[in-house]
């Protein structure tokens, strides 16, 4: 199986909408947070996976679009205090994109994990300035080639 | 052509994000005030189109829920004050879910209008209960009939 | 009686939070809203009030900043489809700040209308280079000075 | 000095605005999750602090209602991997209702500590069914008694 790069990534309990569980558009927020955490370049001394090779800031000469998003939910979400388990690989390194792909689980420890949503994102690369896609460099393929496996598959399409 | 449903959602300058236009899973916050405009019981006096069938409130006997989301971002959204142009129809009224079809505009008025987004939810309508699913009521079918067309065909999948 | 500015501001669904009303950090995201749409100069034919003075967008000298915030939540907001009065004034225009004061009303038209929550807000005028705070201009004291009033009074502090 | 709970909150890069800072509005939703962490009973195993001793879900007795809240911004927040250090504490411990207080400094470890933020809440324990107050037992008295302390001074009212 590929690997996967685990992020943890606590929920708040503002996620959940009046029918208590977290809402479904709120789901794409917790993914964005996800591809912060793998994708940005630490600054300042934090911590982060050597997957974390994209520039930002006002000096950044590329900004990451995001193109296309696929979800499915699979079970309600519950607030908890533990992070959830956002689980992410690469099911395609194209010229300028790349397909992201994630499996959201419940808090990691307790056993069995929960399968809440598998989601996929295409994210794109462009100019800061212009916003026209810019292949990836070397220095991205080779940070993320490690994590590159089958795309998801989802169940409902 | 289908008919379809024109739902005018007003942005919010908060629904930008750090790169200044709306944020890619506040999308999803819109298509989910156009679903609820669209298909909700009006309470208290409330305009609210012919499709607004589904009861609401602590006393409904039916929830329903988001299985399956799909977007396409074909262009950035900036912060306006005139509300966005939701156009949605049905792509398939099935046994108990309904796929709910978008094209989010540029606001109405404004020629020629901008396509910044086309998506499909798949909507399941479940026991509010037990979450079992349960059949789309004749009267359901009636209202949203109209409103049935070919699904949103994807560009990049 | 100050003269009001009354601005419309509708409601979504995802407002609510698990207790079914409208969160209470949500509250100021209204209240944000409001300002934005009485305070920043209109774009590209867009309708706005005589208030509307303040530039927006990349050129813009200054920045308008949120220094202090207070409110009193005085009922639970139900979700309803038409937009909620919120009424806004000034209850000082300083040098290089003004107090914004808001009144958070039920949709205008139903009688009588519910006051849902009072508050204010502190903004600072600085320059958007370095941030520091610049005077108001004469055109921001003349557009403003029409909504000028006796300051929210707080039943709770 | 009085005894403070400290509660880690992490940022999310949605939590920034158009002005690349966290937002404004924003801010009282990590306050919101400080609350949560601090006072809501522990399920399922989770570790939570000794004050978590309100109890939630569909069964609780009693909810925690927000009647009124202020907020100083004292820098603007940029976002970082690490959590926030959110310190909070009781500045009155009333019939029906607590005074928290809130100071909301930049990550804990790294000297010196930024002071982004000070914040008040008034929280009113009501009865789940009728919405009115209800006394404050001697569990909770007990419980927040160790963090009660001189109210936050607020240098701009």
């Amino acid at each position: 199986m590929t690997d996967r790069l685990h992020v943890p990534i606590h929920l708040r309990w503002g996620d959940l909408d009046a029918f208590n569980h977290v809402n479904n558009a709120t789901m794409l927020k917790l993914l964005e947070e996800a591809r912060v955490r793998v994708f940005w370049m630490p600054v300042g001394g934090e911590e982060a996976p050597a997957t974390a090779v994209i520039e930002t800031g006002a000096d950044a000469r590329h900004l990451s679009l995001i193109a296309r998003q696929e979800i499915e939910y699979l079970a309600p979400v519950p607030y908890r205090r533990e992070p959830l388990d956002i689980q992410l690989w690469f099911g395609k390194l194209g010229g300028s994109s790349v397909e992201v792909c994630y499996e959201v689980y419940s808090p990691a420890g307790a056993e069995p994990q929960v399968l809440y949503a598998r989601a996929s994102s295409a994210v794109v690369l462009v100019d800061a300035a212009t916003f026209r896609p810019v292949r990836l460099s070397d220095r991205m393929r080779a940070a993320w080639t490690p994590y590159l496996g089958a795309p998801v598959v989802f169940s409902r399409r």
